[in-house]
């Protein structure tokens, strides 16, 4: 109540906008974010969010944060926001969290979802949230690859660090295929990522399911810090399942 | 080979459509459909389709016909509409037909599948493709009115006529509610169907799994010939499946 700080999670179809971070001229999550934000008398400059996702990946748990003055309770938040927002984002959740909370410094963990689907011909209504691809792939091959990824690497061959430090040693938490017929998912947890790290490591994944790669690539590439492959997996396919904190 | 008449099943989303009906200044399925025929040497006038779908609705199994002028097989026939046909429709199949082939009066049978799904808040990712509704329906009261829409009934209390006669009597082989947790999908399949058909159904279904219709609702309006409902169930949730010819 009165002047707090809040904790918001938010979903949307990144198709029509160019990336999170708000920029001049370019219709972006944050820039619609803090526009609704203002229609409820939010005077701030930024708000903080837990990542920046790139122009057309998706995100089911992405975490933003902002002090308002709002007199009613945390679940009134969610309806306001959501009466504001455009039809192609919505917040989910919203709860009060203490003043020196940040959605980025504090996250633990990071969970994205990459979706593809295997069919010779184009899918319009499918690809709008997966990555068509033939030949189809072969999921053990993937999934023995994947199991390379887990634990702490050095993933500079996957993508470059977004902070000064440079760092690029990151810990993977978990990493899995599923799925049946020509529908597949991969699932990729880690205390952090670097930038395109998900859809880089997904290209090579798909490289050695449809066997143009070796199994060995993924242990290799991390050994050496060079990934032989140029280009990543395409945005449509990625979304940002969830971050979390404890 | 040669100078020959074609069958087209097409695959579409509906979103950044102006329905299927070619119209001065907007963007149609059939707009674009004649544009990238024009692209491969036609010279027709107008191509041929099962069903006018509305604005934002979407399909699998749309089928056009055309006369062109190809002088290799249909399988690459398929290949070569896709490379020019946008991102958000695309080709599944083509094959040569007789010459007097109409994809309307021939066929024999139209499937659609309406979405749903039941959630308090709204959903960017999901609502693509489907209608939210929020309090959540009861699955039996919905499957036990879409009962009394099987055989053949006057539907005018479900839309009008689209062909000059004004007849109104369709026949309805099948419609069942399928699904589970929070996703329900509604599959119905008739000869034909008036002009928003399914939406009108779709919604007074919806309004009897909600309780806020009684379970005879459908049984009534049948036999009235008056639905005491406005409106209709939204365009996104709304899927042509399907249309058979044997």
């Amino acid at each position: 109540m009165g002047f707090a700080h809040y904790k918001v999670i938010l979903s949307y179809n990144g198709t029509a906008f160019a990336g999170f971070q708000r920029q001049l001229n370019e219709r972006t999550v944050q820039g619609e974010f803090e526009a609704s934000l203002r229609q409820m008398g939010w005077t701030g400059d930024s708000i903080l969010a837990a990542g920046r996702t790139d122009t057309g990946v998706h995100a089911r748990g992405q975490v933003v944060s902002f002090s308002l003055e709002w007199n009613h309770p945390a679940s009134d938040l969610v309806k306001a926001l959501n009466y504001y927002l455009p039809q192609d984002m919505a917040v989910r959740e919203a709860s009060e969290v203490p003043p020196d909370f940040h959605p980025r410094y504090d996250a633990k963990c990071r969970r994205y979802c990459y979706n593809l689907i295997c069919q010779p011909e184009r899918d319009p209504l499918r690809e709008v949230f997966a990555w068509r691809v033939w030949p189809a792939v072969e999921m053990e091959r993937m999934n023995s690859a994947a199991a390379d990824l887990i634990g702490s690497h050095d993933f500079k061959a996957f993508g470059r660090a977004m902070t000064e430090s440079g760092v690029t040693v990151r810990e993977v938490f978990s990493a899995r295929w599923q799925g049946f017929d020509d529908a597949w998912q991969f699932e990729i947890a880690a205390n952090a990522f670097l930038y395109h790290m998900v859809r880089r490591i997904t290209l090579a994944l798909v490289k050695i399911g449809q066997g143009e790669a070796s199994e060995t690539l993924i242990a290799e590439s991390l050994k050496s810090g060079e990934l032989p492959l140029t280009g990543m997996a395409p945005a449509a396919g990625l979304v940002l399942e969830e971050v979390c904190y404890a």
